[in-house]
C-alpha cells in the first residue's frame, strides 16, 4: 500500500494518492495535478480511480484534468447535480488493488458530502482508515453554515454522520481529512498531521459535546466566507477550464505595468511587509508570497487582470500555482528586474512606514485610529490595543466609510502581514495616511503594553 | 505538527522529520540527509534533536552528518556503548515545540532499542503517535535473532515491550515503525503505509500469539542476514565516515574498464535482466537498478573496486545513494557512453539465454540442473518446479560444490530478477552454460504448469 | 550583449536567444520553447522578436507559441506565403537594445531563406556576427535539392548568396548556423562549435569551388529525406497546433499494450540494441533513445498511436520532447513496470541474437543475406562486407520485395544500432531469422577483418 | 567539437568546456566545479586536461577539485611556482580528440599568462579559437597594473604579446576570453558574447593605438583592486581547500543571530534597496543578492562568520556559490523565517529613507551631505550632482573620517543599489542620519536635474 498526502499551501487542502499493487485512487485532486501523475509514475502505479469528498469551496478541483491525462474515473456523491462523473451511494465498493473502499454518505458539511473507508480485506474486516473530507478534522469538524436557512438541520446532519457512520469505527481507524490547519473551512483546525478516531474522542473538543450542546455549538459559530467561494462552487460543479501545465507569465517593463494599470489591473507585491512598506508602486495590493493563498480571493477580482511584484523574481512559478488553484486564470505578468526596475525608471513610488510597538505606544493619543484587522475570534479571545476599531482585513472594503480619512491610521493584526495588507488597501482608497505596526499583537505582547480583552 | 515520512527505497528503511512551531526532530536519519535539511528550510523548521531507535544493522546512519550541519542533539539508548550522543533512558522528556517525545525502553530486537512516545500537553495526556523503530512494525514485530544464544530470552524481552510499553497506551495511537514491506528485518511487514495500536491487535498474527506462543514462534523464525550487516554494526556504534554531499563518479572508457577488471574491480551491471542478457562484460554481476540496495550488501565486498554498468546512464545519483547508504563508498566509477562502448570496441561480451516457461518445460528432463533461488520461505510456501535444487540466491557462492559445473544449469526465483542475478555469478564463477527463467514463478504458474509443494 | 544556443539534440538544430539591454530576439524556436522564456527570465530580458531563417523541414518551429506567450512579433522571409507572421525583406533592420539586425536575402536552400547579420553600431559599422539559416554551415552548404527540377538553379542562388551576401562581410565575421553535425540538412556538416567567415573561407571544400565546381557538386550531391518532412513543411506555413506544457504520457498495463498492438499501436522499444535484443515485444520497433529525433520520421506514421517500451522509464519527459518537435502528438503511453511488466505477465516475446564479428566471420558463407542498412555514402567511401546488399535504413521497408524471407539475414550498420533496428523491422515484417552485427563496422574493423571497397 | 562557456554571475568570469571526440578540457574552472562534471556526462565527455591561463585574483579557480574527481592533469605557465599542476610553455601541444591545443606565452598582465591556441588538423592548419585569458577581452585588455614597479614592462609585455601572438593569428580566429563585462578584471570589457581578431582590430579602441600610445594608456589606467585579491592570489598559487558539495545553511533564530551579532559575526542583507531601507538588523550591511559577487570582496572579513538575512530565503544555494567562489567559507546560517522572524520576536530594528529625486532636489543645501560612491570613472565621465563629495564605495570605510557625522548624509550610485550598501555601512559606523537616493544618477537624470561635469 502507499498513501501519501499532498498538501496545497495556504489553504491547507489535504488531497491524497493511496495505492496498492500497481493501482491508485487520488482523493479531492488540486487543479495543477502533475504531481499526482509524477508520483504514480515514481511509484509504478497506474491512477484508476479519483474520488471528490464533496463539491470543494475553496480551490478548483482537478478532477477532471486529472481523468483527462490518466483515464481515471470520477466519483463524488449523488445528492448534488454535477455535470461530470460518477455518483456513488452508502455502501458502494471500489476496489483499489488489494484494498477495498467503501463509501459512506456524511452529510452535513453539504448534502452530498461522503467518507471513504478502506479496508485490507485480506488481513482484517476492520476499516484501517477513513478519507472524512470536509466531515471531520483533526481538532474540528465541518463548517455546517452554507445553507444559512437550515444551519441548525445541517448540524444535525453532520452530528449523526460523525457519531454513527465514523466514530463507530473503532478507535484504531487512521483519519485523513481534506483540510489542515490554517483552512478557512474550519477556524480549529489543530496542526497534528495524523489522528484517529481513538485520539479525536480525547482530543476534539466538539467530540465531548452531546447532540444538543454539539448542534448549538455549530449553529452560534462564526465563520468568514471569502468572496471567492462562489466562483469556486461555480466551477466545481460544471468541471473548471482545463488547465494544461503552468503558465508561463509575460515580464514586463514598469512602462507597461504604468500603463495596464491606468487601465485597471490589479497590482499585487508578494513581498514582505517592511520590503513593501520601504517603497512601491502606488496602487498595489501588499498580499506576502506566503499569503497568497489564503488572501487572494478576498482581495482580487476575477476580472481585471493581474501584475505581480517581486524584487527578485523567483520562484514565480510556485506563485502561479496558488492563483491557478483558486481559478484566477488572469495573471498578466510580473514586473522584470524586479521593484527596482519601477525606481530606477524614476517612476513615482509611495512608502508606508512599519512603526514599532514603542513607537506606536509612545504616540497613542486619540488622533490616531488604531485599526485591527485580525478575524473575529482573535479579537474577542486574545484582546487587543486600548481604543482599537475591528474590522476583518477581509470585509475591509465593504466598511470604508467607518474609517476617517483625515486621521493617522494605525493597521495592526497578528504579525504584521495582514495589517501591512490593510493599509495597502487604505492607500489605494485614499487614505493619505497610514502605518503598520511590525510585528502586530505578537510583538506588542513581547513589549508587555496594555491589552484590552 | 509537521510529520513527514522519508523512504529509502529497496532497504525499505524510514526514517521520520517531526516538526512543531518551528522545532524539528529527525528519527533515524539516513546517511545522505541533505533531504532532512531541505525539507526542514522548506517548512521553516530548526532541526534541534535527533533520535536513533536502535543501532541499525541495515544502513548506515546519518546522525552525525545531520547533527554537524544543523548543530542538533543525537539521542539513543543507553545499553549500547556508542561513540557519540547521548544516552536517554525511560521515562526521559525531551520537548519539540508544543510537543512532548518521552523515551520508552523497548529491548528485545536490541538490547538499546528505544520507543519515542509523542503527546501534544496542550490538547490531550493522551499518547498521539509512537515511534517504534524495529520494536512493532506493521503486520510484524523485529527480528530477535541477533544474539543467537539468547534468542528465547530477547524474544521474551521483545513480548515485555510490546505487550506492556506499547499496546497498554490505547488503541488509537498511530504506530510509526522504522521498516516497511521488503525490509530484510522482518519477513512478513505489511504493506500497510500507517497503522495503531487497535488495528495491529487485529490484523498483526503475531499480536494475537500468547506470550509462549510468542515466544516459540520468535526462536523458530529463520531470517537472512546479508554479510554487509557487520559492516553497519561498526559504522554504527563508532559513526561513519562523514560524507559531504554525493560523489560524482568518474566516467571510465571500456579500456580503462578492461584493466580495472583485470585488477579485481567488481563489475555490476545495473540493466534489467533481458538487457543483461542480451549481452555483458564477461564477469559482471547483474543487479538491476531497484534491486541494489537488497542486494549489493550480499554480492559485492568493501575492498575491491565497484564500477557500474548502464545502457545510457541516466540518474546515476539515485543509484550512488543505494551504495552510499550500505557504506558503498568504493564506487570507482561507470561506463562512460554505457554498454554499447563495449561494444563498439570489439571487445569480448558474454549472453545468457532467457527462457521462457514454455521453453523450459518443453526441456524439462535429467539433464537439466534446475536452481530455484527464492528464500526459503517461498521455496517452503509457495511450492517449487519438479527437480529442482534450492539456494537461496545470497548464499549461493557458498554452495558452488553443490552445483554441477557440466550441466545446463536454469537459475530461477520468483519474477526473473534473482535467477539472473544468479545466472551472473554462475558464470563469472566459470559454469559454462547457464540459463535464466524469464518472469520466474510467476510467469510459470500462468501457464498453469505443474508446482511440487 | 547575450547569446545562447539552444539545440535540439539528435536533429542537430540550433535555436539562439540574442538579448541586448533587457531585449531579446530567438532564431528558429524549437516547438517546446519554454527553454526561452525561462533563460530570459533568468536573464532579465523580454523577447520582443522570432526570426524564422527559412520555413523549416526537419522539425516543428515554435514561433506562433512562442510568440502567444511572450507578444513578440515573428519575422520571416517574404517568398512564400505563410499564414502568420510578417514578411521581412533585403536590408530591413530590425533595432534589439543596441543592437541592429539587418535583413539579408540569401536564396538557394529555398526560396524565402533569409539570413541576419548583427552589428554593435556604437562600437562600429563592421558586422559582428551573421545568422545564416540553412544557407551557410560549418563545412557545409544548405541542400538545393528540395526542388527537383530546379536543382541548377537553386545552386546558383545559393553560390550567389553565400558569395555575395555573407562572404563579402569580412573574415572576422562569426556565423551561426541553423544546424550542426549530424542533421539531415546537410550530409557533410563538421562538427565545429564556431565559425568565422575566415576559417570558413580556409576549412570549408564547398567554399573552396568556383561557381560552375559549386553547381555541379551541388546538383549530383545525394541527399535521404525522412518522410516526415512534408508534414513538417505542412505545418511550418500554417502554424502547429499549440503546444501547452510537454503532456504527461499515461502509463499502460501489459494488456492494454497487447490490445492496443492488435488495434495497430505502434510499439517503439528505446532501449539500447543489446537490450533490445535479449528480449522485446513481438512487432516492436527498435529505436533507441538517443536515435529517436533521427529516425522516428523515418520509421513511424503519424497515424497510428504510438508506445514507448524502457526499462525504467526514465526521464521520458525528454523521450516526449523528441516526438513533439517533429509533430508527433500521437502519443499514447508507455508500458509501466517497463519491460519486465511484459514477461513477468507471461507475454510472448521475442529475441534478435546480436553477434560479435568472429561470430560471423567464422559463418560467412552464402547462406547468410548480408544487409549493409547504412547510407549510400558510407557504404560507397568506407567499404563494405563481401558479399553484402545495400539498403538505407531509412528506406527498407520499401525494399522488402529484394530481400529474401528463407535465408538468415545478417543486417549491418556503422556501430549496431540502426542494424538492430532494420532487424527490429524485418522481424515485424514476418522475417523469422534475422541477427545483427553487434558494433557494425567500427567492431568489424577493430577485428581487420576483409572490407571490400 | 563541443564548446560551452560556463558564465560566473557577478565577477563576469568565463570558463570553458572544450570536448572533441568523448574527450574534454576545461579552461579557468571555477571552484564549484561540478557542472563541468555534469555537462561532460551528459555529452559523453572525459575530462581529460584543465588549463589555467594564469593565475587568477578575482576568484578561487577549481582546478584541484576538477582533478580530484575526473583524474584530469593541470597545465598553467611556468613563470610563476604553482604548488600543484604541469607546466606548459611556447608551442606545447596538447591533443584533444581531433583538436590540437597549442600553448602560446602571453605575459602582460601576469608574467606567467598564456594563451591556447585551438586547431583541428584534419581540416586546416589554421587556428579555429583562442582562449585569451586575460590577455585580450571583447573591446578591452588585460590589467597591467598588479606589479605596481612594472606598469611600464608589463604593458610593454602586454603590447608584444597581443600583437605578435595573437592579432598576428588572423581576422578569422574567435577569441574566448577569461572574462566578459561586469569584471574587476577590466572597466571597459564590452558585452559582447563573442568576437574575433578581425572584429576587435576593428571594434577594440585599445588596438588601434600604436605601441606607445598603448603603453601609455595603460600605465595611467586606473583600477580598483578589491582588498580580496590578495587571498586569491594566495589560494590559487598553493590550491584553495577542497570543495566536497555546496554546505548546507545552518537556520538561525533571531536569538541566535542576536548572540552571534554581539560576538562580532557579519550580518549581510541580501534584498533589494527599498526593502533593506523598509527594515533591517541593526548593524548589517546591504549587498543586494546580485551584487554579491562584486561586493562582498570589499565588504567582509574572512574572518568574522557571515549570517544572511533575506525576506523568503529563497535559492539561498545560489547565494552560497557566490560566497565559496571567493573563498568565503565562513558562512555561518541564515535568518530562519526571514527578516520578519526578527520584527515578530520583537527585536529592534532601523530603516534607512529612500529618497526619491524630487525629495533630495526640493532640500538641496548646505546641510546635507551629498556622498557619491561611484567609480571614480563614472564621477569623472558622467557628472555629479552640484556639491556632492566622491568616495568609491568600496573605499569608504578608510575614508569616514572625511565624513561628517553631524550632518544629514545623502548617498548616492548609478542605480541606487551602491547608494544603499553605503548608507547600510555608515550606519554600522554610527551616522545617525543618512539616506540614499532611490535610483541613482539613472533616476536623478530622468527629472532632467542639473548635473555638473
Amino acid at each position: 500500500m502507499i498513501l501519501e498526502k499532498i498538501t496545497s499551501e495556504g489553504i491547507a487542502h489535504n488531497s491524497y494518492l493511496l495505492g496498492s499493487r500497481n493501482e491508485a485512487a487520488v482523493i479531492d485532486p488540486r487543479r495543477d495535478g502533475e504531481v499526482y501523475v509524477q508520483r504514480a509514475r515514481a511509484l509504478g502505479l497506474k491512477i484508476t480511480s479519483i474520488f471528490e469528498t464533496h463539491r470543494n469551496e475553496d480551490y478548483v478541483i482537478g478532477s477532471m484534468d486529472l481523468s483527462r491525462i490518466t483515464g481515471a474515473s470520477i466519483f463524488h456523491g449523488t445528492h448534488l447535480a454535477f455535470s461530470y462523473g460518477t455518483g456513488v451511494s452508502e455502501g458502494d465498493v471500489v476496489p483499489l488493488g488489494s484494498l477495498e473502499i467503501t463509501v459512506l454518505e456524511t452529510p452535513g458539511h453539504t448534502e452530498e458530502s461522503i467518507s471513504l473507508a478502506v479496508r485490507e480485506r485480506d488481513v482484517s474486516d476492520e476499516v484501517l482508515m477513513i478519507f472524512t473530507g470536509d466531515a471531520l478534522f483533526a481538532g474540528d469538524v465541518g463548517r455546517t453554515d452554507f445553507y444559512p436557512l437550515q444551519k441548525e438541520g445541517m448540524a444535525g446532519k453532520l452530528h449523526a454522520s460523525i457519531w454513527t457512520k465514523i466514530l463507530s469505527l473503532g478507535d484504531g481507524v487512521v483519519i485523513y481529512p481534506a483540510h489542515g490547519e490554517g483552512s478557512s473551512c474550519g477556524e480549529a483546525i489543530s496542526d497534528r498531521e495524523i489522528t484517529t478516531v481513538g485520539y479525536e474522542k480525547k482530543g476534539n473538543p466538539l467530540l465531548r459535546m452531546n447532540r444538543k450542546e454539539f448542534i448549538d455549538y455549530k449553529v452560534r459559530e462564526h465563520h468568514y466566507t471569502p468572496p471567492y467561494f462562489r466562483k469556486m462552487e461555480e466551477l466545481n460543479i460544471r468541471g473548471a477550464p482545463l488547465l494544461t501545465g503552468i503558465p508561463l507569465l509575460r515580464p514586463l517593463s514598469p512602462t507597461e505595468i504604468r500603463d495596464y494599470r491606468a487601465a485597471g489591473a490589479q497590482i499585487v507585491d508578494i513581498r514582505a511587509p517592511t520590503s513593501f512598506g520601504g517603497g512601491f508602486i502606488p496602487g498595489s495590493i501588499s498580499i506576502w508570497r506566503e499569503g497568497l493563498a489564503t488572501f487572494i480571493g478576498w482581495m482580487l477580482t476575477y476580472q481585471d487582470p493581474i501584475i505581480l511584484i517581486d524584487d527578485f523574481n523567483l520562484d514565480l512559478d510556485r506563485v502561479t500555482r496558488q492563483f491557478l488553484r483558486l481559478g484566477y486564470d488572469n495573471l498578466l505578468g510580473y514586473c522584470a528586474g524586479g521593484f527596482p526596475a519601477w525606481f530606477k525608471a524614476g517612476f513615482e513610488m509611495e512608502v508606508i512606514e512599519q512603526w514599532t510597538p514603542p513607537m506606536i505606544h509612545e504616540r497613542l493619543d486619540p488622533s490616531l485610529y488604531l485599526l485591527d484587522v485580525r478575524s473575529i475570534g482573535n479579537w474577542n479571545t486574545m484582546g487587543h490595543i486600548k481604543g482599537a476599531h475591528h474590522c476583518w482585513v477581509g470585509e475591509l472594503r465593504d466598511h470604508l466609510d467607518e474609517i476617517p480619512k483625515d486621521r493617522l491610521v494605525v493597521a495592526y493584526c497578528d504579525a504584521g502581514y495582514k495589517g501591512n495588507m490593510a493599509a495597502s488597501l487604505l492607500r489605494k482608497e485614499g487614505y493619505p495616511r497610514v502605518v503598520n505596526l511590525l510585528g502586530g499583537m505578537a510583538a506588542w505582547k513581547q513589549y508587555r503594553y496594555e491589552i484590552i480583552r
